[in-house]
């Protein structure tokens, strides 16, 4: 795990424009606070360039405005912050995985798992299902019968995937993730739900990123979608026939309801709802805690967070809540009060007459 | 999986009338917008009639009174939408799992399970556990000592089930439910919090079907009960002590606090949460996002979302929000005013002789 | 599991002042409705007292205050509440789980496991991972590579932490606890997002509950922390580089964002939400389903709960949050009006010299 490049080396494989010492050796990525003299760290935003005077860092990426604010050896880049993360990736290589079937995990009659694939112990793969070449199955991953995962997928321990989904190349699921569980469809009948069958599948693009314990159900008639690039966090709930457009970001606690579409390159925040059967346009931008209750048709940022106060402060202010249609028919009163008193003088010279 | 039936022999077992070719014959259900000569639709909804027209379904399930809206093969029955699930039910069968347990599940001692249950491979079955007739228990799930699960149960895989908690017949239970952890109890004690045992159980009658991620978790001192009927989407949090009333239907990632009791033919929406120690009526719906506060002793419907709006249009008003009891004064003070002017030219004339 | 005391007995082993028989044998604590002769109950709040008189328990844990409201046999606490934790931890000690590896578990090569911890089937621990004394491992649970577990943890089946990550003594996890996975980081990069590799870890404190189906992600750079003590009850969400003060205590559902502090003995509600890159001091109390969007400074309580109706009233009033900015212009509009109105008589008579 101790990899080092020098930075030239990293400049030659990831581009960039080098200043200073091109030879110092990079060995670990850290904050402008932490770093030591064997890490390079990074300044995404040029409002905290003050930060760089008190850095020991070794070597440090900066945006082209910046180049000049440190004699430290530097990267020049368009994009610090992604520069950063490519050289994070460079010097944090995941693991490799001893290609293989462990055995202790249990493989299914039909199975096609490609001979670079990793299946740890204790994971289960269904009958017929694909596992790509060069993907890990973590153990504990309970691979549903037919289903199809592409290469290069990294699933951590306990991931589900059930029966006939269909999963794209480069696939990251975290630990918990349910792939493919039947969506919420029931219909009363004479005082009882009776369950409707979830015939559709879960159908995901290339380079979805899912987090831990986030769960995606299967269509009811037709599929449920996430398109390439589309990135999940933690425990969201993506119901039925969801069709999520390509890199889209989530972050965690999203619950989205049956049918709903979203664009491509939305990100919405943490906690958000967004109900059923609507449509949201690409480029939404949906703030935290905010449920979206209509469908959007322009890109742009909307809300619907309630501020919070002290608790005294909210009560005392909530309570009128209840009664904000009586306050704005006071108000129009009010307003009609005023337009008669204010008509009144020209009238009372007429009654001073009398 | 190609199984398929005459409309004659659909009616013959689940009731309703054909209208047309009773000869058809159909191998699957589809929407009318995507359905196939062999795929018969439906249309749970008059005002979507326009929709017959175009479809290519070979036949349809229909309202009486839209009996007549198309010339296609149909069967008209009471309740379209509920029928068009035991259709589906019928040509999409649950794949038979195995009876019997597989050579890489873990069994405790003394538990007891029917010969025609499926216990899948890494399955674990604690001790004095009972698993009941035709019940399947996917690979990975782990089913606590002196638990009993009733018959027909579907347990997807990695489903959890604590020690001693009792579950009636045909639950459904999706990857990573966890019923019967611990309740979240703590007392706290010179600084410290300290634990309180949590000695119930959870007790789930008949029909129930849990989703991807629930949790529910076990009584305190008495039990949590989950009654017949009851439907549970993903990610549902219920906590300790709460009793859930027949046939109610929760949506994704509500969360209910201890102690409170909900009761029957409720509808609650997506990501709502109501507090602990409640009272809900029967037949209460509640909103997607809305938090209830205080029991609600009236069947109805309860709602308490902040609307969304543009991010700069959210802002400016609810800033306001902040400030109501002062605005609900200043109109309070504007009426005061109005009043005293509208008495006043009354007394003007005095005034002025002086 | 059947224990049973002597009231001296107890009072010996917890402290407090026993009143009236003190050989009464108590084998179980239930509630003052409940309890019959041989269990003990509680009266944690003196408004209850009226309670007493109907219980037919063996036994009472009362405070200094209501000493004489029964003639049961009583034992007198400063803190009735904890005292009946203990009483209850007493009479229903944790099954004893077996010191050793099971067979059907798999241990990676130089992991430390303490002989008197207990390993169970399917468990997986992962290369030089540690496992503390009588510490007990669940079945399906997953220890990453080199974790660090201290003693007397106990993690139910199926919890899965990842790898490098620490933990104190005394932990309890339950069931789909995920600890470690990635933290949502991601750059935009010419349209595409690229994954930020996360690499520090989860670094957790003794005395440490965790619910179920909660998850924690490991730090982006530097670690996430949680200070002893911390009680997180399940379907928490703590994103990367979080900070948990000692002896917080949080409801269900909670989301906290990046990078955010949170002081110690605080309490969150249910379902609220904490954004990221904020601190918030030590005892602060936040309400259910609130979000907090900026820091606190200041120990106290704060809300933000949009408050329930009839949806047909919460209709009614929730459309005017959408012009409250316009509401308040025509409230200041007429006061300005009332304003002039008021000063007008005085001008009035020189106007009409005119």
């Amino acid at each position: 795990m101790t990899v080092s490049y020098r930075l030239s080396e990293i400049a030659a494989q990831l581009g960039g424009r080098v200043m200073g010492d091109a030879e110092v050796r990079i060995s670990q990525i850290a904050t402008l606070e932490t770093a030591n003299s064997s890490q390079i760290s990074f300044l995404a935003n040029s409002k905290y360039r003050a930060q760089l005077a008190g850095t020991r860092a070794g070597a440090v990426i900066l945006a082209e405005g910046d180049a000049d604010a440190t004699d430290l050896p530097r990267i020049i880049s368009d994009n610090p912050y992604a520069y950063f993360a490519k050289v994070s990736a460079l010097l944090n290589p995941l693991p490799e995985a001893r290609p293989g079937v462990h055995p202790g995990a249990v493989v299914g009659t039909g199975a096609k798992i490609d001979r670079t694939a990793s299946i740890a112990a204790t994971a289960v793969i269904g009958e017929g299902a694909t596992i790509g070449a060069h993907s890990v199955i973590g153990e504990g991953c309970s691979i549903g019968a037919n289903a199809v995962i592409g290469s290069r997928a990294r699933l951590y321990p306990r991931v589900v995937i059930y029966h006939d989904c269909v999963i794209g190349d480069d696939l990251i699921a975290h630990s918990g993730a349910v792939i493919g569980a039947d969506g919420f469809g029931i219909a009363m009948d004479q005082g009882r739900w009776i369950k409707i069958p979830q015939i559709g599948r879960v159908v995901i693009g290339n380079d979805v990123e899912i987090g831990a314990n986030t769960t995606i159900d299967r269509g009811a008639l037709d599929d449920t979608v996430i398109e390439d690039g589309v990135k999940l966090d933690n425990q969201i709930q993506i119901a039925h026939n969801v069709r999520i457009g390509a890199h889209t970001a989530i972050a965690g606690c999203v619950g989205i309801a049956g049918s709903t579409t979203i664009g491509s390159y939305c990100r919405i925040g943490g906690s958000a709802g967004i109900l059923g059967h609507l449509q949201i346009a690409d480029h939404v931008e949906i703030a935290a805690f905010t449920l979206i209750g209509k469908s959007i048709r322009e890109p742009g940022s909307y809300s619907g967070i309630f501020p919070f106060a002290a608790t005294k402060d909210w009560r005392k202010n909530a309570v009128h809540l209840r009664h904000l249609d009586e306050l704005a028919r006071r108000i129009k009163a009010l307003e009609q009060q005023i337009e008669s008193l204010k008509q009144a003088p020209s009238r009372e010279p007429e009654k001073r007459k009398v």
